[in-house]
């Protein structure tokens, strides 16, 4: 498949590579594509990069690997219409590191990113996932307890969710992918980074995940 | 032991029951005590109950079991005087329902209940516990995969973490309680609760709780 990835830092090179590695057809896009000359020499030409625009009008499903900050300027210069009837999965935090940290939201509690990209993209079909957890875990859950542990997403649109799904599952490893329903979960979602946060410090390590028991 | 429980209702009772059950010579305080006379015969004698101020000066350890709304209010009620110097096990979420379903937070972000109760009560230990889950697995985690999940807690004080985690083990049954650091970590741990209100929404059922996976 066709794949767009914004943004190429750790989540979008990590996501990007193993797309690639599973044998589809990658773009980085990156508002400085330059700088990702070495990352791209030691894939060997597995993977190709240009400008955020370029990136959305390859992809036939698009990843939002942006800093959440920057996420509503970076899919505009994207493009509406390159987003558009494609299926947009939001990885993205809205954090502020402005004030040091801790990072605190951007946006929380009564809205989310998540919803905001959904508003001002009518026409995609955002499913928020895998903003709960550390780059390398996503792409690689049998990393802990024999990926017997849990992925979350949301968004509004059934079809897209289950594609997102049928994909995590297929070429990541994840045995539960759990749909938390409409976009509005993505406000969850997003709030519960500063709970992650404490634990990362507890565990002085990223490589954890929940599993809901019942 | 001495426990005075500020608030009567579910959480209140629960925890209040059960300590009982347990053997601890327990307080129930409400705004209306009267309320509480049914509950009360019910349990034959094993439980007290009256005025906030009266919980507050009974509890050698005293539970914060007020809605998350009313909870600095109570506890000024309560009195600070009564509780300088013990150890307040802060259970509530400052859940704004005013707004509709869902429900939103009061404070969130930049700041907690937790933390708010800790300022206006600097003699009081405060200990944040409890709040990310139903009150009948609060007092019975054995319910879920052999108590195999995980409580959270955080506070400024060691030794009153390390009295509360102990309650939680010997009485409650608590396998794994895990110490996220200083009040601070209330932000996440009441920031979780959109969170859960989406789980529980998928479930249907209040009755299950998180694992961390590592």
């Amino acid at each position: 498949m066709k794949v767009g990835i914004l943004g190429s830092g750790t989540v979008g090179r990590t996501i990007g590579g193993k797309l690639a590695e599973c044998g589809h057809d990658v773009f980085v896009g990156s508002r400085e594509p330059g700088k990702l000359k070495e990352w791209l020499a030691g894939l060997k030409g597995r993977v190709q990069a240009g400008t955020l625009a370029e990136a959305a009008r390859h992809g036939e499903i698009v990843f939002n690997c942006t800093a959440g900050a920057g996420s509503l300027d970076a899919l505009r210069v994207a493009g509406e219409g390159s987003l558009a009837n494609k299926v947009l999965v939001d990885v993205a935090n809205p954090l502020d590191f402005s004030k040091g940290m801790p990072p605190t939201l951007l946006v929380c509690n009564t809205d989310s990113l998540g919803e905001q990209i959904q508003r001002s993209f009518p026409r995609t079909r955002v499913v928020k996932a895998l903003n709960t957890m550390n780059a390398l875990l996503m792409v690689d859950p049998a990393q802990l307890a024999g990926g017997e542990h849990d992925l979350f997403l949301c968004g509004n649109d059934d079809g897209a969710k289950r594609q997102v799904t049928e994909l995590l599952k297929k070429e990541f490893g994840w045995k539960s992918v759990i749909d938390l329903g409409d976009i509005g979960a993505a406000r969850g979602m997003e709030m519960s980074l500063p709970f992650w946060l404490r634990l990362y410090g507890v565990y002085q390590s990223p490589a954890f995940n929940y599993r809901i028991v019942r």
